[in-house]
Formats: structure tokens, C-alpha cells, sequence
């Protein structure tokens, strides 16, 4: 079998990534600007670029040692990226940030099966088609050094075809070693207070939906303990949608730091930290087998470093290591096979 | 998405491993012993023993402190499983040689998309029907700690339908982190020999399938520096190619062997080291994402430990690494660019 045959047709500029030096304000093309056709690309955008910039910040606040990095590119067919990774760090091992826009174009399936439920994404097409569309996120991974602090994810994006079709997705959750009923009660707290300022429904859906896709479904384990997830948001104003989204973003330091602060200086055991490092090997089985985003960016050509920047600096594989009933690695293991409510 | 909803509709008893006690001394049910109606499973399976329990002779023998450890399972529908693993020793970080024999069926289409060249293994079945299957397989990776010292992975197994349609499949290869050409030399001299003694074009044929099967699709690489690689091989004797296939086994000793007790010594700095565990990140990368063997049994509830013990212990992701030109790093990923040809 040759390289690429499984691709699928997505053209988003095969390996077109050039690197560039100075930073530009917008990878939006010109017309997607705030007087456009499709003023919701730059906007979103900014809004993702400001988040960016504040949540590195904090980040680099906490570590107190490292900074972040930028690299910037842009693709043959518009767009780019953004990325800032910080690594090596006194709280940190590594950190990444990353601001990506997309041109590109798929068949009308293909687009469908790339969000969750399969709604109708090409209204108004002819039959066979291709699909141009927009799409814009940020998305991060931090991993500390101390395994009593939780590795964190999140990622906010905007889908919008030519045609006009839009929808919203994203989500934080977070993946500690040990179980710390206050820690989650916090995390979980603070997204539940930020969707019920939004509707009343979305903390119970977004945190399910959470708990069914971060699943490493070979182990029947999640990922870690969970937050909120969403796809396919488009039964609203758009600008409600945005709101929910920027202020999502805007709590990720809320949510995450003050336990990072709790824990950075937390004193460990050698086993505790192999037993982190083996949780980062599920971590990586996760994305490397299931995570949609990295999947489809791997196949479809993106920017190699920039997907892979989620995965941890270093794992560790052990033989059919099973944690002894009543040690606080099982009752971690216990919590990820029975999701557990913590608001 | 639900777990599982993903999986293709493979029965071969879902999560009904059963760990067993005393060893038995088969796998297969009893009328495929050699009285019976399918005598190549058994005489295929009784090799692929015989080859695990001398390898991992052979294998404690060079690492002179660790041994292996034995698992066995058995599955509700018959057949199962025997590991031997060993972790932490002087030599070798991880080693496991995996013997498994799975009694399972698929929809026709399944079992053509399974194989390489999707040849019809459906002779005799009506249109709709599932196809009853059995497999046996033994296969290996060998993990060092020295980062002279290559990692080494082989496959040798054998399908058969109720059907009696059948074939061979397998290979050895090789990944080091660094490129010695002597080694190489050594290596793929030996398997070009244990090849030209059964057919002429067998080395050419099955090394160029090795450099196109064992590729990083999305980084453009390949995951080592090759071997031999085959499957779908069905156009001789049965016993011709089971003859074939026995020799490569009983040769991944002296193919490999040497080059381990050669740098099992070496020195070497803890840059080196880290390099090596950047290209374990790399063979972790391949094994999740396009390993046909991984992808399917984790998917089809093989036992998940034995899949995966082809992972290393350790592996480490750095964010963009890139070799200075004219360092032996370089050289390395160079070799993985373009596939070389050693004898």
C-alpha cells in the first residue's frame, strides 16, 4: 500500500507550509475581514488570537522560568498557523498553544463524516460538488513535570462553508494521575458556572458528550477525567454560539491554574512519576488512535508538529501493569471505566 | 460516538480472554491437529512455538540478567494466545515474543480489505455469508536500552479459511537509531541469503515491500532502516512456503544477534539517548496509527497488553526537532527519507 492511499480527498495544501517571520495580524484572506461576506471568520479569529496570547501569558506566569515560542506559517491556499510551545520548563515539560486557519475543500460526505452527527452540511450544492470551507481554532495541550498536576486540554474552533453553512465546537477536559475530589470539584465548577450562564442544559449534555468521546475505547477507559465537549452548535444566533465559546476560552486559566498553583510544588515518589508517564501512554493512545482532530490532520496534511505538539515529552509503556485494589491509582483507574458526576 | 461504533464487525470474542494456568501445549481445536482436516494449522503453530521458545533462549542468553516472563490465554470460540515478555533487563529494556491463534469470522469484504492485495478469499461462499477464519502468528519486538543497539520487530503468520483458501505472510525488520553500515550489511545479508535459497526474486520483492509498508505516512519517513516484508503468498506449495517462512524465523537470531552482543557495550551520551527515544516516539507513531496488525487487533478485541507490547517502555516527543546537517542524526533521517540499499 503506497503513502497516502487511506487519505482522504481533503486539499488543504498538502505539504504547502511556509514559514514566515514576521507575524501577521490575521491569517484570514482579505475578504473574510470584519467588512466581508463572512465577517464571523475574523472575528473568531481575533477573538482565539487574543486567548492565545492571555493564556500563554498565565501559563508563563506559573512556570516562572520558560517562555513560549512562536512559530508562524501560512499555506499555499490561505491560512496558516500559530503556534507557541513552551517546553522544558520549571512547572512545565511542555506547553502548546495553537492558533490554526484553514482553507480547503472536501466532498460533500466527506464533510459530513467529519462532525459528529452527520447533519447536512451542503445545503445548496449540486450533487458531487466540492465543499470550500473556513475553518478556524485554538487548540492546547499543557503537560506539568508534577504528577499531582493534571494535564489539560482544550480547543475551540468555527466551521463555515462557502455556502454559508456554519457551526461551532470545542471543549476543555482534564487528565490528572491521581483522583483529587476538590481539584475536579474546581475544574468541573467552573464550567458548569460558565454554561448556565449560557443555557441551562449545557453543562449535563456538554460534560456526557465529554465522557463519550474522550474514550480510549480498546481499554474501555476514558482519557482522563473530563470537562465539557461540543460539535455541530448551530441552533442559535451565531453570535450567542461566539459568546459561549470566547468566554469558554476566557475561563481556561480559571479553571486550570489555581490547581497547577496548588500541586507544582507537591512532593512525589519515582513510582508516582512512572505511574504518570504511564498515563501519558494512554494519553498518547488516545490521540494517535481516536482523537478526530489529530486523525484527520495527520491524514489530510497538516502541519506535522503543530498536531503532534499535544503529545507529551515523554511516556512510558509498562507489560500489563494493574494497579492493586485500594492504591490510589485504582480508584484513578476506577474513575475513568465509571465516569463519575463532581458538581 | 459510541466506543466500538468504529470497529468493523469482526467476531473473534470480544474481551473473552481467559488467563490460563498450565500451559497447554496447542492452541488449536482438536480436528485441526495433524489427523485432521487442517493439518497446516497445527504444523504452523508448532513451529511458531518451537521459534518462541528459542528466540527468547537466545535473547536471555545475550541480555545474561532478565527473563522472560509467560502469559497464556485461552477464547471462548477457541484458540488464544502465549507471551513471553521481558522488561528491565541489563540489555533489554522490553522484549516480547507474542504466540496467538485466533479462530474468527468476517463479512467477505472484511477479509479482502485485511489483506494487501485484496485477492478473492472468498472462494466458495455465497454472497452475504461470513467467512470462518482461522490465524496463527508469532511476532516480536525487541526493545535495547543502548542506543546503538537497533530495535527489531518480526511477523510470521498464516491464514486459512474453512474454506481452505490460505497464505503466508510475515518479515523481519530492523530499526536503529543510528545508520551503521556494517550492521545493516549483516542484517539484510542474512535475510537476502535465507530468500535466495527459496526463490531468486523473493529479496528484491519482499525489501521493497518492507520500505513501502513500514512508513510514516504523515512525517514522509520510514519507521527504520527495512528488512523484509511479505503477504498474500500463495502461489506455491503450501509446504514450500511454510519451508520459506520457518527459515526467516530460525534466522532472526543470527540476523540479529551479533549486532546486539557488538554495541550491547557501547558508550554513549545522553544526547544519544534522547535521540533514541525520539525515534521510539516515531516507532510509537507508526505502530498506532498505520500497523495493520495494531490497528486491527485493537479494534477487533485482540488482547490489548499483547498488542501492545510492541510499544517501548519509553518514548519521548520533542516539538520540532530537526538534525543539524552533517550530524549522524541527519544522516539517520536521511536513510528513513530515501530507502537504501544495503547488500
Amino acid at each position: 500500500k503506497k503513502a497516502g492511499e487511506d487519505a482522504p480527498p481533503v486539499s488543504i495544501g498538502w505539504d504547502s507550509h511556509q514559514a514566515v517571520e514576521k507575524i501577521p495580524d490575521s491569517l484570514v484572506r482579505e475578504g473574510d475581514g470584519p467588512e466581508g461576506n463572512y465577517p464571523m471568520r475574523s472575528k473568531f479569529e481575533k477573538m482565539c488570537r487574543e486567548a492565545q496570547i492571555s493564556i500563554t501569558k498565565a501559563i508563563e506566569d506559573i512556570d516562572g522560568d520558560a517562555n513560549f515560542r512562536e512559530d508562524c506559517w501560512t499555506r499555499a491556499n490561505g491560512g496558516g498557523g500559530m503556534s507557541r510551545v513552551l517546553s522544558g520548563g520549571k512547572v512545565f515539560e511542555k506547553a502548546g498553544v495553537n492558533l490554526s486557519v484553514v482553507y480547503g475543500s472536501m466532498p460533500q460526505e466527506a464533510l459530513q463524516a467529519a462532525t459528529e452527527r452527520g447533519i447536512d452540511r451542503s445545503k445548496g450544492m449540486a450533487p458531487g460538488e466540492r465543499v470550500p470551507f473556513f475553518a478556524c481554532g485554538l487548540s492546547s495541550v499543557m503537560h506539568p513535570k508534577n504528577p499531582h498536576c493534571p494535564t489539560m486540554h482544550f480547543n475551540y474552533r468555527y466551521f463555515e462553508t462557502d455556502g454559508g453553512v456554519w457551526w461551532f465546537g470545542g471543549g476543555t477536559d482534564i487528565t490528572p494521575s491521581y483522583v483529587n475530589e476538590e481539584d475536579m470539584k474546581h475544574f468541573h465548577g467552573t464550567y458548569k458556572e460558565v454554561c448556565d450562564k449560557h443555557d441551562p442544559e449545557y453543562y449535563k449534555e456538554f460534560k456526557a458528550w465529554a465522557d463519550r468521546y474522550f474514550v480510549i475505547q480498546h481499554r474501555n477507559e476514558t482519557r482522563g477525567l473530563g470537562g465539557i465537549f461540543f460539535d455541530d452548535q448551530n441552533d442559535k444566533d451565531p453570535e450567542e454560539h461566539f459568546a459561549f465559546s470566547e468566554e469558554c476560552l476566557n475561563s481556561v486559566v480559571k479553571a486550570y491554574g489555581p490547581i497547577i498553583e496548588k500541586h507544582k510544588n507537591d512532593e512525589f515518589t519515582e513510582q508516582e512519576k512512572e505511574w504518570q508517564l504511564m498515563r501519558r501512554g494512554r494519553y498518547v493512545e488516545f490521540n494517535l488512535v481516536y482523537d478526530r482532530g489529530t486523525v484527520f490532520g495527520l491524514k489530510t496534511g497538516g502541519r506535522i508538529e503543530s498536531i503532534l505538539m499535544s503529545l507529551p515529552e515523554t511516556a512510558r509503556w509498562e507489560y500489563n501493569h494493574i494497579p492493586e485494589p485500594g492504591t490510589p491509582e485504582y480508584d484513578f483507574i476506577d474513575a475513568c471505566k465509571t465516569p463519575r458526576e463532581w458538581v
